[in-house]
């Protein structure tokens, strides 16, 4: 098999760490695999050279912050590179340039546009096992981009579609993907697997797992992507393609975005425009705005609301202030966001009746309601919120 | 006037120096000057990497090495790119492989075989100061290397060789050269003015200002190098051709080297091809062997004299106890060697004998000489070595 390994900050965070990653990556090199390893700077580094950046400037140059921040990645690649070879395993570290890692030229958020896979193979061929400095590429020009935050997790993917790799391992501190937080509900289960669009509903919902970014290029490039921790051998979770997930389950876990305010707008003009208006003044602010609900209206006006992350309520407000209408506006941060994720809500009806009910049972109001193919989110009073996870989790029999 | 910048890890030791040598760098600029900076890493950053290296493996693979400490000077040029561009100056930082510096194939300690002048003029001629990443370079390949001790003043003064600067200024924590050590004749003088061969005469007696390889590399490729403090405004030294030093003083320097040891073989056989097989012995056990002196014999046998460091001396009793001949051999580190250096001994008479007569008024016995062109050397006991410098250094009026 030729497998793709990405280990991040912490997982290389001292020289103890970075050794016993030396180890994984030897023993899974002596079960006859073909190993890449991409890895993330030291943790702490990258930090304090963005504190060196701005001792000078507040608003520091991107191309420099570019040649600054991707050092750090490349140091651990040497030093992963010198451990393995000191193990018998011959090794070769590779910045992002010699990878074949094409961006484009949006510095300090590049996207990978091309990898030439020549690169790698070659070194592959000669025997080696290929660490990679993540996070980082170079552009047409030849400048040293980077890929902005999760960087080294798209640089995995990347390369393990570009090789065709049978698999893509994202090392962390955590042990895979929940049925839901642990902290919350003991009984919560790690998942065996789980759909690149779950996977996504889950990561958009505050799984900290993956990000988004990551998930949605191994859907696109068909990668194998398993999330795993470096501190124990525990199998980790898989994320793949639907048709691989031979028994899919209706749900598969519950999420709790505590980072929710709803806003509400009562007395809007009940005539076409309006609510155009109303989001192209939040967009224009860079508001990110999650859950719409607009009720029929009477009288001419209407009722609006929808939910915008906690930090951006002030940023609302003033978007708000400028409309010239007559409505009120409400803000309420005291709310969390409950969701119910699962490919097999698809194929089966209910589903959403079950949820409805069981927070019915345990005196819970639902304030609002927003659904996808594979997705219900509900809003609720904060003060409920981990009695909702709890209840849903059981209800769906997430811990059997 | 394009003027070559080069600041040393002292110089760019703290984000505070850092921020000096950004002021001195604009002001270079702001009085019409194009410039281009050449950056070693902070401090202490070089140790610290090679210590993680050494942490892996003893014999770390010089490839990694490589990718491993190029990184601190980039890091470097990147920060003082951003302290200039807040200044109000446009700045570009460049790795090596960036400002078209490329090297042969001989990692950790790679020789610059060309650079393409086109990289930087390109970022001169848009108006920027540029800020090269010193100590290092790119392989035909691809491959990041690295140029050895004192790297980054070689790429300093190559690039001001490629680019036909009108001066290379190497920046360090001394004002510049003296007649000879402050610490040991309070009345020495800096020197306004050196050619390349005494320079070159001095650093390898050990004046640490320069490294050899660069004032070669400075002479051959007719670049004036300036060698001054960045802890103050004051004038440093000229290092320049002969041609361009108008009033040669007959003696430039007085040199104290207290490193060597002395070695005598007595009763060597006095037939050719003896004193080859000695210094091949030598040779192959890597001894640097600096002054030799072989008496006419008597009897079929004579007394070979050679000077070697004193860290080199175990390694020379090894390589001695291989000869299979009759001669004893002696060992002495209790020494010191004392040398003049000017190139206007060439034209004039008299000067050897001065100093033998200087050393004599002293009750100073002289227990080897040697000579070159434009040198003098002297090894005497090591208790006199300071007393000898300052009485050549009054004899030939350095302090005048």
């Amino acid at each position: 098999m030729l497998i793709v390994q990405k280990y991040g900050g912490t997982s290389v965070g001292t020289l103890e760490r970075l050794e016993a990653v030396a180890e994984r990556v030897s023993r899974t090199r002596k079960e006859g695999n073909d190993v890449v390893v991409v890895v993330s700077a030291m943790s702490g580094e990258t930090n304090k050279l963005v504190s060196y950046a701005e001792h000078f400037s507040k608003a520091p140059k991107q191309r420099e912050m570019d040649m600054l921040l991707s050092s750090g990645e490349r140091v651990t690649s040497a030093l992963l590179s010198i451990a393995l070879s000191e193990l018998g395993y011959p090794a070769v570290a590779m910045s992002g340039r010699q990878a074949g890692i094409q961006t484009d030229k949006s510095h300090t958020k590049a996207r990978i546009e091309f990898i030439d896979r020549k690169c790698i193979e070659k070194k592959l061929k000669e025997g080696n096992i290929v660490v990679v400095a993540g996070f980082q590429g170079i552009t047409e020009l030849g400048e040293v981009s980077t890929l902005g935050r999760g960087g080294s997790d798209l640089s995995a993917v990347a390369i393990a579609g570009a090789l065709e790799a049978d698999l893509c391992e994202i090392y962390t501190d955590v042990d895979g993907v929940y049925t839901t937080d642990p902290r919350i509900e003991p009984k919560a289960k790690k998942l065996e697997k789980i759909s690149y669009d779950e996977m996504l509903e889950l990561a958009s919902l505050g799984a900290k797992v993956l990000q988004t970014r990551s998930v949605e290029m191994a859907k696109k490039l068909n990668v194998n992507l398993v999330t795993r921790s470096s501190f124990n051998d525990n199998e980790g979770t898989l994320i793949t393609k639907e048709e691989n997930i031979m028994e899919q389950p209706v749900v598969s876990g519950v999420a709790l975005d505590r980072n929710q305010a709803r806003v509400t707008l009562r007395g809007v003009t009940d005539k076409p425009g309006i609510a155009a208006e109303i989001f192209r003044k939040l967009s224009e602010a860079n508001v990110n705005v999650d859950m719409i609900i607009q009720n029929v209206g009477h009288d001419g006006t209407t009722n609006l609301g929808f939910t915008v992350p906690q930090n951006e309520v002030e940023m609302t407000k003033v978007a708000m202030s400028e409309l010239n209408a007559s409505q009120s506006v409400e803000y309420d941060a005291d709310i969390v966001k409950v969701s119910i994720v699962g490919v097999g809500m698809k194929s089966h009806s209910g589903v959403a009746c079950t949820a409805f009910d069981t927070l019915a049972k345990e005196g819970i109001n639902i304030e609002m309601i927003s659904t996808s193919e594979i997705k219900i989110s509900m809003v609720i009073a904060s003060k409920y919120g981990e009695l909702a996870v709890r209840a849903l989790h059981n209800a769906y029999e997430l811990d059997k």
